[in-house]
């Protein structure tokens, strides 16, 4: 089984087998908050890439709730913006929602033509690296970076997942991201919550008050969920 | 000072400011190769993207020599293939170079309109981190990875560059990539030669027979020349 780590969604179009089981990351906040929902009870995620795209989706599934940001900003007329906290049991069990945020959607929407997609986080990364081990196959995991920029706290993440799945067993055959990845875990693993305030997207969090947020994203291993992408919708199905 | 590194050259599509200070990185071998050139006293060196152009810009130099390779071997015709090894002061002194590479010329190429653009390597690497101070601008290292993939040992020269200006004082503002790269050097910096075998492009280089080439390019701080390139020649002038 080989494992690599592609540290921005534009490495896939360099990448010779399309057809591959892979994870997609971002922490702050997309991945975080997806993860989130489907803990508290959600039913189903449709990621979409724009404004538009998530209002023509509610025009057909009134009962969804829109939700995401830009900028890190909730969006004016939404139920919800992109922040964790949000996502409680009284606002998302058994609802389906529609979320478009600066990045992480659109690195779902990037990657879905893959076989399997699943969406990883901090908050479930033993989980995913299990999911990946129970798949057996060559996979990606994609971090999805900041509008086309490098994220360090997504390539820490991406190296607990490696770090995780590395421990499975000496099957796994790192490429070079991986292996970078599993350095840069191994340096921040003791300090995650210092991580995600000190990065360049972190810090832009804390500057709108938004910093609660990183203390959830910031949570290791607290969740066995792992939300999968099929035919553009994620659910808990086939996990 | 604002630092970043970027890990693939198409990272720069997504910056805002264009107009800034770069060093491009292409470790194993156009950059230690364009280094080794000047150090062996070459004239100058032009980076062009295809054997075609390269073609078409002997007939217009008649005198100049013919370098690069394709997959890592020497192109048929050409005077010299892409290993250091064969740049020589027999070879290369007072001429001028025309080189074509996979990764390594075509980074150079994209990144051409920045200001000035020096080319690094682990050979020059604290020379490298000296010319980046005493521009005193914001600056990127740029990596050229291996066809749109990204490369371990690049991004962990990229460190070796950010560490040697790090020194340099506080006045330096790392961004994500950056401090990322300095990880990457931290955990590598002790076993250069070793980390060269073990990237997916250095073990390419060893299959193909040309693996003494890695001992060369993981020298550090053997040269104090920091070619610079302007208007697409690379030359000593104006460092």
């Amino acid at each position: 089984m080989h494992l690599d780590v592609l540290f921005l969604p534009r490495e896939l179009d360099a990448r010779p087998r399309p057809q591959r089981v892979a994870v997609v990351i971002d922490v702050i906040r997309a991945t975080t908050t997806i993860v989130t929902a489907f803990r508290q009870g959600a039913r189903s995620v449709s990621p979409v890439a724009s404004v538009e795209e998530a209002h023509r989706a509610r025009g057909s599934t009134p009962s969804a709730l829109l939700a995401g940001e830009r900028g890190g900003k909730r969006l004016p007329g939404f139920d919800l913006g992109n922040s964790p906290r949000e996502f409680t049991p009284d606002a998302v069990r058994g609802r389906d929602v529609i979320l478009t945020t600066s990045n992480g959607t659109k690195t779902l929407r990037a990657v879905q033509e893959r076989r399997s997609v699943a969406i990883g986080a901090l908050l479930n990364r033993a989980a995913v690296g299990r999911w990946l081990l129970g798949r057996g196959e060559d996979a990606f995991i994609v971090c999805s970076g900041y509008e086309g920029i490098f994220s360090l706290e997504d390539a820490v993440c991406a190296g607990a997942v490696v770090d995780a799945l590395a421990a499975g067993g000496p099957s796994v055959v790192l490429g070079d991201g991986a292996r970078a990845s599993q350095v840069l875990w191994a340096r921040y693993a003791t300090d995650l919550p210092g991580l995600l305030r000190g990065t360049g997207w972190g810090r832009h969090i804390v500057e709108i008050g938004l910093g609660s947020d990183l203390d959830m994203c910031a949570q290791l291993d607290v969740t066995d969920v792992v939300p999968v992408m099929a035919d553009g919708r994620i659910t808990l199905a086939g996990c």
